[in-house]
């Protein structure tokens, strides 16, 4: 319920917060109410162009989520995210149901968190009693003291990459104590070169979450995964209970997630249109910080007020209230979604 | 993972426990390797005659779920349960990732359940360190030490209805020092007279499950809600986190809840069948216990036996381990399931 987070207006010294949490179209249109409809969501990471085959059979809605369909989605999701097997994948209706959990079934005295990034991961850890420092010193994430440490790779919004090499070490010597490494792969699908965790994952002490709805532009279905060690994915498992995922999610991921044709080509033509968005920005002034082929991360010393004329435009970007020189600016879809962002780039501020 | 039930093969004095939880036909299709296909699943208690408006709008797949799409599904839900108004509802990706999420917000020395009923709640409150009790009398709830009770209205197997004013005084009882009454109303949609608590629930000490898979015959899209208090809804939220909830879910559990004539001519249509079932079962020699429009629980001397021979002619139904003299049957749906029911009953034992 964010009646009140919507009511609050803006101006270029306060933005609301819900407007920093993706795709919160709701609050931007009564912060905008007289931007152009429909707006133009840059506020996400998500796939402008998703994965195609979305048919869904009849029996998926009308029946319980079947044994058997479950497991070909996680022998599809082991395939793709090149795990041992489905038993070390659990499934759940979408990764954030599994970062809610995560700090129920885990208690953490000391958390540590690789910063800058999602900031779902520190509130949800102090909410749970954790003392969470936030660090950019990967070494910080073994100090004495840390239970768990969380890496979200590549990281939003900046887009820095960590060697899975050295993620394995970490998890390694955070397991040897029971400690726990989280890394989040959310946009790991669409990196190159790969840099996942998953195909090195130690037996213990780490899990690996991924989010299906990014890469394959499904978000509306709720999928997600993670991959661990059995001991980790069995609590996971038991925690989420049975159907914790939906029939059309099980369908549509199972095929997704087997199409690695498709996958590649999609990757291939964000790559294209990450540069060509880059390029575009840096003709309006702003410098670019990092990002994944999903998302761009531009520096501007006017940024805010960019936002808030990109928002007058109907078009609605990620801003940061930590570093107000900062916008996110997710992919455009269609050609005239392009078009339209171009003529306010170049719109007189 | 239940390869390891599935692959325990049952005879008369031994039943897969796959079995008894409904849906687990991977695990019936081993055990009665010659049983005719497709198999004629009855050991559930969703409607067979589903809902149709079912067509699933792109952007609902592609976007986020949206606050405003949220807010439309729980004000329809508000309408067709009677609750207050939207903030007292929290939508869940089913009621049992609600059931499963209690026993980690709520904390509880003693439990009380009214049983027999479903298997979840005593095993998942027993998990999380609760004394549980189950009880057949409405008193022991309030019983001097209990922390929260759970009642299943209808019951589920054997239609057991406790008056709701009756659960209303309880809940007060409960509230006052602090405790929790949950009533699981899955099938509360095809009762009538409605015996619902919603209409009348206290401000504090009450919460009650409602699911929408099993009377809109949606079981795949994943789609539960609690009802209760501000304080106890706002808590659910915040533990389920952002986008909890599928866009299809969203979409079509917020059409189809606000369709109340399609739900009425669905409760008749159901009715007369119910009605047609117990006419069948006790031709076949068993007697009716009791049920819901949704499903009938009889009683046989023979019910393992009877279990077993219609596994044979593929059709699954309900059995119980605690009581092997009852079998519980879903409804059939198209003509050619009813033949093949009524086949079987008649065939020789």
């Amino acid at each position: 319920m964010k009646q009140s987070a919507a009511s609050a207006l803006i101006d270029d010294q306060f933005v609301d917060p819900a407007v920093y949490h993706g795709g919160a179209l709701a609050a931007a249109r009564l912060q905008f109410p007289d931007a152009p409809t429909p707006w133009l969501d840059l506020s996400t990471g998500i796939n402008p162009n998703p994965y195609p085959g979305t048919v869904i059979s009849p029996d998926v809605l009308t029946r319980l989520p079947d044994a058997v369909a479950l497991t070909r989605l996680l022998s599809a999701a082991a395939g793709a995210y090149g795990a041992k097997d489905a038993q070390h994948i659990v499934a759940a209706a979408g990764t954030q149901a599994l970062i809610q959990y995560l700090p129920k079934l885990f208690s953490a005295r000391r958390v540590a968190i690789l910063g800058f990034g999602y900031q779902e991961y520190p509130a949800l850890w102090r909410a749970a009693g954790a003392d969470v420092i936030v660090t950019d010193d990967v070494k910080s994430l073994t100090e004495t003291g840390i239970d768990v440490a969380i890496v979200v790779n590549p990281n939003n919004p900046d887009g820095r990459v960590v060697d899975p090499q050295t993620l394995a070490d970490i998890a390694t010597r955070l397991g040897r104590r029971g400690g726990l490494l989280i890394v989040d792969e959310a946009f790991m699908d669409v990196l190159r070169p790969a840099a996942s965790l998953v195909p090195i994952l130690p037996g213990r002490g780490a899990l690996v979450l991924r989010s299906f709805g990014k890469a394959y532009g499904l978000a509306g279905l709720r999928l997600g995964f993670a991959v661990g060690g059995l001991d980790l994915t069995e609590k996971l498992r038991t925690a989420l209970g049975p159907w914790a995922v939906s029939g059309p999610a099980i369908e549509i991921g199972a095929t997704a997630l087997a199409d690695t044709a498709w996958l590649e080509q999609s990757v291939e033509r964000l790559e294209r249109q990450a540069a060509h968005l880059d390029v575009m920005l840096i003709d309006a002034g702003f410098s670019i910080v990092g990002g994944t082929p999903l998302f761009r991360l531009a520096r501007h010393e006017r940024a805010s007020h960019w936002f808030q004329k990109l928002g007058r435009f109907g078009i609605l970007t990620r801003p940061f209230p930590e570093r107000r020189d900062w916008l996110r600016f997710g992919l455009p879809g269609v050609e005239t979604d392009w078009a339209r962002l171009a003529e306010a780039l170049h719109a007189s501020p």
